[in-house]
């Protein structure tokens, strides 16, 4: 049985992945009438008089929904509301057993940007957090932009962030293990929907300047913008910036340091790899097979190869960064995530492997290094304290 | 240190009442990729071949929302959505506690009933069904109405008709104990909100036809019938059905064999309770005061009196009904709670008690009777399979 075929067994015999569960005595009538009436009017009035006081006597500090609308389900496209539930159910999962977070699983039955807008702002008052999921770009960028501006709290699509914070925190010790400046690189990155665009957005921000973006239309330039959508149009401030016109992803790749791949199968060949500058940086993600196997970038030289996959070394899993990111942001009671907090998820994580430590294989924390969470949530909290973006 | 005082200090210090909890393994890499990526595409794909597969290869089918928007919480009125969650949160711990079904508690920051009604369809594809809650009347009847008509999993409103489908149980066991048809008796309602709208439907399609109904405007009749709105309109098809005019509850009262009230307190003195026939039935079952006190109508001689409270005999709780309903409505995969799955549900528990052990101070089982749950579901599953209301 291949790891379909049990995962297809674990989900049919336990009939799904999450349940939920009191967390109070609920044996005799006397704790009946604690928890539920008469006793319940109490903590009711108290946060009648005081909206903030739900984050006292209810769950509501400590919860997230995960919301999607199944457009854009793992590599599967547009299968569905019903259809994604198991994802959602499995981040949510991992939420309660990452970070200690209940989490629970919203799949709707709309795609229409503008309802699922008024939907997440009308469950807000039960909720700490939202984070997005698997909605199709460039409908999620629109979608998060309007609820971070329009919510009191934050409000996070991970497709978009979560990879792009991983990546970041991986250039950073790539930085150090090189010991460049992030100007001195050269990065070509193949993906320019939700994850390309904030990885591009991270790094900027973080000082690379000589980043080169590729879509299915090519490398992307001031001189098409005409044909662009908003979201690509503003990746213009950012990438490209001495307007160079390239032809193909291989003539970039010419010199170039580093190669971020969040895109398609196969769409880089070892000689590419073998063309670009010496300690080369080749992150191949495309999910389920990447743009090029480890196998095949080794062998064309690649100095430091980051993958999606468990079974090599550099693994980039969103999950280093979501878990830690929203016990922050909770634990602070945020009213929003900054870029500043995304960026201090980065460092964070980089910063769990020491410079002894750090070497060519080993870049990245492993998602089983128990010392993320803390290390990601303590950066998280004390930046948005630091920015204001909490409650009073 | 009251119950309101213990109350408060148990939600404080536990922060809310619910935790949501992974239900399998999930310890090492590889039940990492059996319970999310890369193995769960498989049950995403299967869902996607088939919506209905969403019943089991996640937890859909166990799940219900309770789902309010803080517009009639207890008896406190219009508190708002924050302030309702401990109520919610109540509710959902109750639903595992005494059914194992998880509830997820949901309040919304709106109030109108459009965009309610927009909300809860589009969470459709991750529940089995949905329990609203504290929402005002007659809101809360037109959407559920629309909800239980345009969705295709159970919609039911506890408030309408939780204490309904117990009175009815209670009044089943009235007829039993005095050897009644239910033709014979006189009953008088004070109280025609959405409690008492659904009260007297239930009666009235159980053969009672002698009922009179009272609210804030004196009793129910047809020539003041202009001045209704459409519920309490509707409501004349049942009540009054001779044509009475009362002039007050007291004048009705005279003779009757019956008082129910789910209005507010200290509504009936003893004169009007003395008032009555001999072998009365007196309900009085406002929250927190009720219309009589247990000692007032006992000293005044009511024969069988029915309370909400749980330190007095027959205590009319709608814990008796919804865990047991909703249990038998997703274990039989109901598309629809119908009126005859409630008359099951009343039936079924009237059952619980024995010729020999029912009396005027046991008509209805308690609320830790273990049997409760498993024979109101069982009766609601067998009608809901017999009406064909089930998903092929």
């Amino acid at each position: 049985m291949d790891i379909y075929e049990e995962s297809l067994k674990v989900h049919e015999e336990a009939r799904g992945k999450l349940e939920i569960v009191p967390k109070v005595k609920c044996e005799s009538r006397e704790d009946l009438g604690r928890v539920y009436t008469p006793g319940v009017a109490r903590p009711c009035t108290e946060i009648a008089k005081d909206k903030e006081k739900s984050f006292v006597y209810t769950n509501r500090g400590n919860t997230v929904a995960v919301i999607s609308d199944g457009t854009a389900v793992l590599g599967l496209g547009d299968i569905g509301p019903e259809a994604g539930l198991p994802v959602m159910e499995g981040k949510a999962l991992l939420f309660k057993k990452f970070a200690n977070i209940d989490a629970f699983p919203i799949c709707l039955n709309t795609k229409d940007p503008e309802e699922i807008i008024k939907i997440c702002k009308a469950l807000e008052p039960s909720l700490g957090g939202i984070n997005l999921e698997d909605i199709s770009a460039p409908r999620c960028v629109e979608i998060e932009r309007r609820l971070i501006e329009e919510m009191n709290i934050p409000v996070f699509h991970d497709d978009q962030h979560g990879t792009a914070i991983v990546v970041l925190a991986a250039m950073i010790n790539v930085l150090r293990l090189l010991k460049k400046k992030p100007e001195e690189l050269k990065v070509v990155i193949s993906g320019a929907g939700a994850a390309g665009s904030s990885i591009i957005r991270n790094l900027y921000n973080y000082g690379f300047n000589k980043i080169y973006a590729f879509d299915v239309d090519g490398c992307l330039k001031k001189k098409d913008q005409e044909s662009y959508n908003s979201l690509k149009k503003e990746l213009l401030e950012y990438v490209n910036l001495d307007d160079q016109d390239y032809n193909s992803l291989a003539e970039a790749l010419v010199g170039a340091d580093v190669f971020i791949g969040v895109s398609a199968p196969n769409l880089l060949n070892k000689e590419m790899v073998a063309s670009m500058a010496e300690k080369n940086v080749v992150m191949a993600m495309a999910n389920p097979t990447p743009e090029i196997s480890y196998e095949d970038a080794k062998a064309a030289g690649a100095y430091i190869i980051g993958t999606g996959r468990s079974d090599f070394p550099n693994q980039v899993n969103n999950l280093l960064a979501f878990p830690g990111l929203f016990r922050g942001a909770l634990d602070a009671k945020a009213t929003k995530i900054s870029q500043g907090a995304k960026l201090a998820a980065a460092r964070g994580l980089a910063s769990l492997i020491s410079d002894e430590e750090l070497s060519t294989e080993y870049i990245i924390p492993s998602v089983f290094d128990e010392r993320v969470v803390e290390k990601v949530s303590t950066a998280v909290k004390e930046e948005l304290i630091k920015e204001g973006l909490v409650r009073k």
